[in-house]
């Protein structure tokens, strides 16, 4: 087995597509990493990138990533809809094979502390390697964004952060690194055009109104397919997997005398979350992901093209 | 997306092992080769690989597997419990990834062709890649295994191999090549003790009795857990998958007052076939394999550690 760390850093440049290349292209030089994916979007200005590797190299291109975008984006001209805080505005890390989520939280704060000692920003840990409770949360970490930080954190000692001192980088902000596990977003469409119904599921299934653990819901109107969704975002799958989640929604659905139309996974999926999902409903005791073809090829791949 | 064709000769060898690791080791030098696995059986005397990759290194390895085979093994020295009529017994070529069964067959007619020219082993093509309805049943092909062949061929035009002469080679026997589906061997245990139930619902749900196409079914009792199993090999699971085989056995099951105990897959499964149980039950309709993790990772990796 090889140790497995996914990074989702998101930058603060979603409209130079030559910036977002040219850190997309820090991270990929690193031997050892395998990049995924880059999105981005212009009205937010902001850019997601997934990459994998094991936990050395993924560090490795953590902090150059940060360097880059430190060097190429300048927050005091940076305006978008989304809410940041930095030129890296978040650096999760999300254990996926054979890495426990205490590494993926010593690995935020080897590279949180890297980062304030060469780069001079000051960096914030969140969700699992957050070191106060009211720090988990992004948001609490993120308000007033960096032009109402940027004021506070001089003077206010709840807003000290983790690593580094007290003070804004002047063009790079702040950065918030973390652990987190994988996010699945997951949505299960209603046949109605009731958004009430949705909303009162929504309300009924998510974790902060009693419901499933890990699950943060949404009731949304999808007027262009004539229904309505909750939309969820599964922040522990392995505490509740994706078919817990579709099962509540559709026995409140019932209550309500309404059907599942249907659902559906936005963006990457961990294959054990499916693999789980098809063991439950098939009632599979035993089966692992080790059992699926291209796993094992991945596998037979990693150790170096199949020659061991 | 790059082509991927699985590859699983079967080798009438399953005592030696320094033979199963020379013949293991020959196709694993082949470039491009991501060899699997190799497991063997002293009582049938016989050894299954499994290896995959892109067409042309696929039909190298294959090729170079079979020589070696012959070179090794002496089958009129052999003996072992599993029907047998070559050093190289069975060696099917599989579609795994933007490959189609046609060039599958067409994988195995250049490999039989070669084999039969260079090597002196006459080929007879079966399942997908058969050229009589009679030969695609690999029973009918083996009948007599080599040693009733070895006289039979020479007289009974019936018996005539697809490419090569009308005889034995002396020491390697004959071999058969040809394509077929990923194959699932898929187990379904029911909670009775009562084998005559597994039986039925067998007989129900297997296509040569009008059940399931491409599902071929068996009852056995499993003594050590008190309980008995509908044994099932599904041979193309995008005509019949694996969930539509599960609720077959449940449905039927269920007209004897039993409930299905559990089930389980048996060795390796493409995650084509789980990821489109998980979005039968979850109702995804546009649910992808590019969208798990680690088939976007295996991608990235194939066209080279990243780095396009």
């Amino acid at each position: 087995m090889v140790k497995l760390v996914e990074c989702v850093p998101n930058f603060s440049e979603g409209r130079r597509k030559e910036v977002i290349e040219e850190i997309a292209g820090t991270i990929r030089g690193i031997p050892g990493i395998y990049f995924l994916d880059a999105e981005y979007d212009k009205n937010h200005n902001r850019s997601v990138m997934t990459f994998v590797g094991p936990p050395e190299p993924v560090m490795q291109a953590a902090f150059a990533a940060i360097a880059k975008a430190s060097e190429l984006i300048d927050l005091t001209k940076h305006e978008g809809e989304h809410p940041r805080i930095g030129a890296t505005d978040v650096m999760p890390f999300i254990p996926i094979e054979d890495v426990t989520m205490k590494e993926c939280v010593t690995m935020a704060k080897e590279v949180g502390k890297a980062v304030a000692e060469y780069l001079h920003i000051p960096v914030y840990l969140y969700e699992e390697a957050a070191t106060r409770e009211d720090r988990k949360n992004l948001a609490n970490i993120r308000k007033g964004e960096s032009e109402g930080l940027r004021a506070d954190v001089e003077t206010n000692p709840d807003r000290k952060p983790d690593f580094g001192e007290a003070k804004l980088h002047p063009t790079a902000g702040a950065t918030v690194i973390g652990a987190r596990y994988p996010l699945v977003a997951y949505n299960v469409y209603l046949d109605t055009k009731d958004i009430d119904i949705a909303k009162k599921i929504a309300k009924k299934v998510r974790f902060k109104d009693g419901g499933l653990p890990h699950v943060k819901a949404l009731g949304m109107e999808i007027q262009e397919r004539g229904l309505v969704q909750v939309s969820m975002n599964l922040t522990n799958y392995e505490v509740t997997p994706v078919h817990v989640a579709f099962e509540a929604v559709k026995a409140e659905a019932e209550k309500f005398g309404v059907r599942v139309h249907s659902s559906e996974i936005v963006g990457l999926v961990p294959m054990k979350a499916i693999a789980e999902t098809a063991a439950s409903y098939l009632k599979m005791e035993s089966f692992t992901v080790g059992q699926v073809l291209e796993k094992k090829m991945a596998e037979v791949m990693k150790k170096g093209d199949g020659k061991k």
